[in-house]
C-alpha cells in the first residue's frame, strides 16, 4: 500500500474489537473513520485516535450511502456489526430474525458494495469481515446467528473470487470464542488468556492487511489457547 | 413413520424437483400439499397427484401462517424456494439482494418454524432443505445467492442439532449442478445424463426420508457423473 | 446397472457393517465376495449369504492382487477396513501409527487401484469408502485415526473427480457415531436407537448404489438421531 | 515467548519457503537449525543465517530421533517436507504412493512427537505444518498427494486440540498456489505476483508465531491475488 495516509473505516464501531482496530490503525499512521448505530459513546475513542465518527444503521441502504458520501474513499474497511437473537427455535420472533439477517449479513452487502465502488477505480484496497464460530457451525438454539454469519461468509468468499484479481484483498476472520480483555469478569472461569483479547485479534487483522498480494490470506480462524473446538 | 396416511408439504412447488417429489410422495401413498407463489400452473400436477395447492409468498410471515392453518400437520416438509439475482457485484440492485435473502433464506426460517411447531407435539417428522453449489462455495458474481444458500445451510445445521434429538429428521441437500430432464436442451452439450434429473434427486430425498433414525443423514451432495467439482 | 448378476466385494468383512452389507447385497440378488484378515469367523455369514470369503491383509500389495485374481471383476466394492491406535500423543508407538496408516488409508489405495483396473474396461461400477467422525475432525488423543481417515477421504475425493466422468460411482460415507445393534450394551446409556444400526447404514449404501448417474452422491454423513455433532 | 534466544527448527529445508523462514527467523534473533534429506546444497543458507544443518530422512523414526538428539529443545518447528507422485491413478506405482504417505504425512507425525516431547516439559512452543491446495481438495490424478496432505491436516487438527491447552501453538497453512519468486519463469504467464513469494509466506508464519495465545490461529489459507479458487 503506497498510499501515504490511508483511511481505515471501521464499521460497527461500538465493539471492543473495533476500538482495538481503531487504535492500531491510528498508531500505524492511518486516518480512522468510525461508523456505528450510536456514536455518542465513541467520544473517548474519537479523541484518542483522532478519528471521525458517523452514525449509520448498516441495514439501511440510504444511510450506508450517506456514510460513504461523507468520507474519502477508504483504503481499508472492516465490517464488524452483528446483531443476534437466540433461544429455543419455536420461541424466536420472526421480526428479530429478520433484523439479525439485515444487520449481520445484508449490511455487509451494502457496505461491501459502497466500499468496492470506491476501491475499484483506485485499484487497491482491503475489505475484511468479522465472522464467529457460527460462521462455520450452526449451533442449536442459535439458528438466526448461524444464518446471518454463514451468509456473511458466503458474501466474503464470493467477493474474494471476484475482486482478488482486481487487487482488492477480501478476507474473513472466524472469531471462535468470547472476546474480552484480561480483566473481563466472564474470563475468570476460563483462566489466563481464556477470552480473545481484542488487541490480539486486531494485531492479526493488521498483519493480514499488510500481507503482500502474492500470498493473501482469505480466511483465518482465531481462538484462545484453551478453547474447545 | 407409522402414520398410515402421512402428509407431504412441498414448498416452492413450481420447480421440476417439486413436481418429481410430489409424484413420488403420492406414489408412496402420502397425501400431498403444494405451496407456490403462483398456483395457476400447478393444475396438471394437482390432478395427477391428487394434491391440494396453496398460494404462498414464503417471505411473508402472515402468508406462511395462513398456509399452515389450511393444512393438517405435515409429516414431511421440503423447502425448495429460491430466488436469486446475479451479475457483476457493483451492478447488483440492493432491493433484489434483499429479496434473494428473504425468499431463499428467511422463508426457510418461517416455514421451518411453522413446520416444527406442528411436528414437535406429534413427536416425529422430517424437514428437508434444498441447497445448491452455492451453499458451500461463494462464486464470483453470485454473492446474493451464496449469502442466501449459505444462510439456509446454517439454518438447517442449527435445526438438525436442536430437533434431531426430538425425533425430527432435518436434512440438507447440496444440488451441485443444473437440474433438467434428459430432453432438456441445456443438457445437450453435457452429454447423456449431464444434468440432474429431478426424478433422480427426488428418489434420494425419499430414500433419506425413509432412513431409520439410528442412521440419519444430515447432508447429501448430489451431482451428475460428468460434473466438475 | 444392467448386469444380471453383479458381484459385490466387501473388504474388511469382519465388522457388523460388512455383515449387513453382505446380507443386503445377497438379498438384492448380487453375488458376494468377502475379504478379511481372518476369515475363520466368517463361516456363518458365508453360509447365510452364499458368499465366498478370502483372507487378505489389505496393506500388502501382493495380497490385494491375489484377492482380485481369485474373483470375477466386481461391480460394487466397499472398503471398510480400519485399524487405529489412540491415546495421549506422546505415548503413541510409531509402528502402530504406521500400521494405522497402512491399513486404514494405504489399503484403500491398493484396493481402489485393483478395483478400478477391472471396472474401467467394463465401463461401470461403484466404489464406496467408509469414513468416520475422524474423517472430518481431528480429535485430541486420536491423531493416527484422523490422519488415516482424512487420507482415505482425500483418496475418495480424488477418485470421484477422476473416475466419475468414466461412469464409476465413487462415494464416501461419514459414519458419525458408534455402530451397534439395538441390543448392544454400549447403547444402553444412549437410549433407543442411540447407536448406528449396521442394517440402517447398509440400507443407505444400497440406496446410494442404486442412484441414477445424473444425481450421484459423493458424500453422505450418517449419525444417530441423538448424536451430538 | 520470553526465551531470549529461541531455536527455530525448519524441517524440509531444501525448499524456497524453508530458506525464507530460516532468514526471517535469523533476522528475528532466533538460532536456526535446518533438517533436510540432503544438506549439501544448504551451505550458502547456513552461512547466511548462521544455522546448523542436519541430514534427516523424516520418514525414518531413528533419523528423526537422532536429529532431535543433536539439537537443543526447539521453540519453533515448521514441518515442510513433501513428496508426491501423480498421474493417471491406474499407472501409480504403489511403492511411490507409500513413499508419499511416509514423507509427507508419517514424517509429520514423527517430527511432531519428537517436538512435543521436548516442548511439553518446557511449557511452551509452536509447531506449524505446511499444507497445500491438496490439503482440502482431492484433485483428479493426484490421489497420493491428497491422501498425504489430508492426513497431515488431520494430524495438525488433532494436535491443536490436544496441545493448545498445554500452551503449544499448533497451526496449519494451506498454501493454495505455486511458490516462486518474482523472477520465476513459471510465473511469467500469471503476471505480476502470480506465484506465492516464499518471503511473503514466511512473513505470515512469523506473524502467526508471534500471536498472543488469547487469539491463536489454527488455519490460514494463502494464495496469490490472481489465483482461482
Amino acid at each position: 500500500m503506497s498510499n501515504p495516509n490511508p483511511l481505515a473505516l471501521i464499521v460497527g464501531a461500538g465493539s471492543g474489537l473495533s476500538a482495538s482496530l481503531a487504535r492500531k490503525c491510528a498508531a500505524a499512521g492511518m486516518r480512522v473513520a468510525l461508523a456505528a448505530r450510536h456514536v455518542g459513546k465513541l467520544d473517548a475513542l474519537v479523541a484518542e485516535t483522532h478519528a471521525r465518527a458517523f452514525p449509520c444503521d448498516v441495514g439501511d441502504p440510504l444511510q450506508v450511502e450517506t456514510l460513504f458520501g461523507e468520507i474519502d474513499p477508504p483504503d481499508f474497511v472492516v465490517y464488524n456489526p452483528s446483531y443476534r437473537v437466540r433461544g429455543p427455535f419455536l420461541q424466536l420472533d420472526p421480526a428479530e430474525v429478520q433484523k439479525t439477517l439485515m444487520i449481520t449479513a445484508y449490511g455487509g452487502f451494502l457496505v461491501a458494495q459502497a466500499t468496492l465502488k470506491r476501491m475499484l477505480p483506485r485499484g487497491h484496497g482491503a475489505l475484511f469481515f468479522t465472522g464467529a464460530s457460527a460462521s462455520v457451525k450452526g449451533f442449536a438454539e442459535s439458528a438466526p446467528f448461524a444464518m446471518a454469519k454463514f451468509a456473511l461468509r458466503g458474501l466474503a468468499q464470493s467477493l474474494a473470487r471476484e475482486f482478488g484479481p482486481k487487487n482488492i484483498h477480501v478476507a474473513h476472520f472466524v472469531i471462535d470464542g468470547g472476546i474480552g480483555r484480561a480483566g473481563d469478569p466472564r474470563a475468570a472461569a476460563r483462566g489466563a488468556d481464556g477470552m480473545l483479547d481484542p488487541d490480539a485479534i486486531a494485531e492479526t487483522y493488521l498483519a493480514t492487511y499488510r500481507q503482500h498480494r502474492s500470498a493473501w490470506a482469505f480466511e483465518v480462524d482465531l481462538r484462545p489457547w484453551v478453547e474447545k473446538f
